[in-house]
């Protein structure tokens, strides 16, 4: 069986999590997130993140999060604006559109938003009441593109957005890489500060499912279970989710993991730059997107599963390869073998 | 620590389902369904309710389950009916609404539906355009109450459907333990034949999560998938419920599960009848309902959880008691000792 | 031609607003209700209700106000609740939910509501996250039944509404008719004193089209303008509301009409008690809900149309009859005439 | 006071329009469109459309129609695709994203949109359960830029859409404009036989408020009533869209406006061109968009009001003029002669 890049949750979990179910499996807990795991997993979070105050909520995918915070934060006439290869834009089957609201797309080259993107939009939406009312501003970090923000980057839209009123909400589906990514100056508890809500993904990190919502700004916390709960996003048996974030928050396991998936992908992309290789961007996360020829894209493709991203001309494409917190030395090592062997 | 009679999702999952998660932990496996153990478990149950062209989807719960079904179902002006006890007029924070549909509900005592109890319904809301259009029949098995449908009771419930355009939906939370409450002539086999659309639920039996979506009506089936990613409930790694239905299926382990749940619930209930306890409904499954006085109550509730349901009087009340697949002959002896000694 | 009382939308509108729209008809205004009629008619019920903070808005209809309303009012977990006689439960096809919003019912004889009413609505509702959260108590003055608000009685509603931190929504569909209904002691200034919004239908009170929404609650009122656009509901020719309500307004038009339509419906009363016929609901406004033999029945349906309302025995049922600002004495001394010739 | 070129919405309606308002004001009608005039209103826009099996329904403005339109065609996971300029895009504050669909946008340079603009971005909305369905093709003629559909060119697009399942609307809002463009070979007929759905815009032609819904495609015509009632958009005085299309429709003299507003600006551009005045579109319809020096723009706008609509350079911008079916000869005059004057 061919070895799959193509994404970074095709294996289970880190098995730490399974121990600590088998572990506890028959303990009767609360429900619905009352159970002790999920209150520990909490308490942690907010710990590492040095903010007290905050208000945490753990529900399954990136999706669900990302229709549960905006469709919560928003009212019916605001909209949020994205980067235009935003996962909500594309990827999500207009969930967010589903709730109600619309995201306005904002063309960049490299995934990510800044003031001098968003101000245009703004200025292009003050026929009132004829347009929908931009509110939120929706980054990702790392973004679909692999790259991240620096701490002075989410700074300075952190307060571009404080000056107009806007909510900054980063989808965090791949925090962990974002923020160990060898070049990142950022940290979680930096996120943390400078966003009004954001959330911890879990399970493009060694969970099985699970992403942590967390609320920072006071004004958005008011009755957020309400949310939670009608968005059927809410188990029953929330010692799921809440062991999961335990054990990944632990000893900062979930970094950890990260660092090893974004490790994986820059062993591979040194070997190609080291082969003079091209690549679509520049990443340090563990999404690289190399450009090359289709005939070596089919010989790799013999031994590999990933994603042709982009045709580039009639003889070159990009390919997307993503490496994950499980993604063995073995495979990596495979990979450079060909590609050393090819070039 | 008490044992708690409160609910049926207090516990992690039956430990085949930890196992085999294990067992298969780091094989890499196609996302969002695609997976092996998801494509097994659907041929699975398709064999099992013997209709090899339904289509089945798996989803995390029940409220989950609720609001894709019938958002999916109606058309913008349609709504359901259910039984005024329905979980979806109750304990869903308005899931259903929040995605654009009313819900009638009709006043009955033992939490069931039959065609005399919507005919009215009906009649009442003919006043075309003024009115919703009633278009779905939400029913569960076995209901909030614990009641369950026999054969004959779901046959003439589907032929009136059928007679009147009207979709019938059985909400599955509790199927297991409907099904093999000893007095049930249903079959799975046959709520699959007579239903348009029905659920087999995992969370309340033995899963961690879980709820098998089985769509018999082909009208329904078109497309269906872009609703389950629309609403937030596509799991990246679907083998988290494709394992869990396939343990669960396989042997028919689902259905022990449930039965188990009913017969610990019926011991307490023989052991209550004999000392001439009276009951707030008749139930045959996992949930039961007696009436006593305050004092008991009291006693009780300083060795058990449960909920206290409704008052009878100012002495007597009804306490709602539920037991599970992992309900253990221990809790159970205690709890009947305790009636014992004090009745 | 039979005489119809079978509503009060079956004219046109009253004189003034057709002779207005003409002499005004090509005079160049600002679109989207800035036009200089809607500014001074706003004014003009500024002064009206003595608040000179409260926003107004004009609307095409009665379905519209209340999603609009409605949906600008809650958060996407709260709902209303009205009194199961409400318009936005039975006649709106489900307009509200269609904005995601559910609607608690609540039995009450007479179609109003009172504290009593609702407490036991919010006990219910208390099982946070797990049901909505009631944050409107609706009410239409008068009442579907024809029955009206007195001002102790809004006065205890509103007291009871501020202390458990819910909005008091008036429908004024026909608050004309309520207000001037001989026995109250209700006026519309109280009305936007008590009230966190409201509105003055024109629809059933001798207007083409047009309801005047009334914002009181400060909160309320922020960005409002943004739902009506986005409903559909804010019309480029705003001058056909603006000049209605400005003709409405003056002089007191608006209950004076509204006056003349109770006035021809107690004359019918009147007529009618004197011969011993018994109402369904004692009414004060301008509907009357008789209950006369099926032989009467059939006899006057020979000569008018209206609605039976409602099967008594075998024998009787109740009709409604409806009369309007423009209801002629000689349709109503018709009337009475049959009544009297036959009874 | 400034003529307005702003809009062609700034007047009142057709005298004929008033004139039968008046005539029929106290007759009675049945309510909510039953109305005659509706009913005959109806029969003659079928007879010339020649489509007998079309059904036809009246409500009060664009958005309106527009979000009606779309979410009663749609299914919750399909969406419209729409020329970037489009009207529901950039005009509606979000309206039918409220209604939970997404509007994918297509960057054209005439506000129309061709097989070839909408093939590519179909062909990127193949994956499957993860991204919206395109399902209809929103078109309006004329466009917002003012741009016509040739009959050529909506034959080619209404077959590319049934090749490819996809719904074709038109926004009909100034539906007469396009069709009586000297330059248009596009016929109402025609309109009808290759759209799936369109209305007849009356507000910006003559009306005080209305467009008529014209749906040809079968499937889409079940039950659609609902709809209308549902979004707060059925009138109980349906006369009052009665008696405006019927007027309208008489005698063509709906045409007649429209190539009257047409002819008065082809007078403005005409003059401009005489002086060689460039345009940002050639547009043939009732909107010019000629480009103009500040100091030219600044000396126009002592005498009329209108919209700068785009910055060109540093010294020129674009301004956009619109006729209506009331605009003099006389303002048209006083324009060019300035324009004259100054050039």
């Amino acid at each position: 069986m061919k070895f799959s890049f193509k994404n970074d949750y095709s294996e289970g979990c880190h098995p730490n999590i399974l121990q600590t179910l088998l572990q506890h499996n028959l303990d009767q807990q609360a429900g619905y997130g009352e159970d002790q795991y999920s209150l520990q997993a909490k308490e942690l979070i907010k710990t590492k993140i040095n903010k007290k105050d905050s208000d945490i909520y753990f529900v399954s995918g990136g999706t669900q999060a990302n229709l549960i915070v905006i469709s919560s934060v928003l009212k019916p006439y605001q909209c949020a604006v994205s980067a235009s290869t935003g996962h909500i834009l594309n990827n999500e089957t207009g969930a967010i559109e589903s709730t109600g609201h619309k995201i306005l797309s904002i063309g960049t080259e490299d995934g990510k938003l800044r003031p001098s993107d968003i101000l245009p939009v703004l200025e292009n939406h003050s026929n009132v009441p004829h347009q929908v009312m931009p509110k939120m501003v929706y980054i990702s970090n790392s973004t679909e593109l692999g790259t991240i923000y620096q701490a002075k980057e989410l700074e300075e839209l952190s307060q571009f957005c404080k000056e107009n009123s806007l909510y900054l909400f980063m989808d965090g589906a791949r925090l962990g890489h974002g923020l160990t990514a060898e070049i990142s100056d950022l940290t979680l508890e930096k996120v943390a500060e400078l966003t009004d809500i954001f959330y911890l993904g879990g399970t493009k990190n060694g969970a099985l499912i699970g992403e942590a919502i967390v609320i920072n700004n006071p004004a958005l916390q008011e009755d957020f279970a309400f949310n939670i709960k009608q968005k059927g996003a809410l188990l029953a048996k929330g010692r799921l989710l809440g062991i999961q974030f335990l054990e990944l928050m632990k000893n900062d396991l979930y970094f950890e993991l990260a660092k090893h998936a974004n490790q994986q992908a820059m062993k591979i992309k040194q070997a190609l730059q080291e082969k003079g290789i091209q690549f679509l961007s520049d990443t340090y996360t563990n999404q690289i997107f190399p450009i090359l020829s289709n005939d070596l894209i089919q010989i790799l493709s013999e031994n590999f599963e990933f994603y042709v991203w982009k045709k580039i001309d009639e003889e070159f494409s990009a390919i997307r390869l993503i490496t994950s917190w499980s993604t063995s030395d073995d495979a990596v090592n495979r990979f450079i073998e060909i590609i050393r062997e090819e070039l």
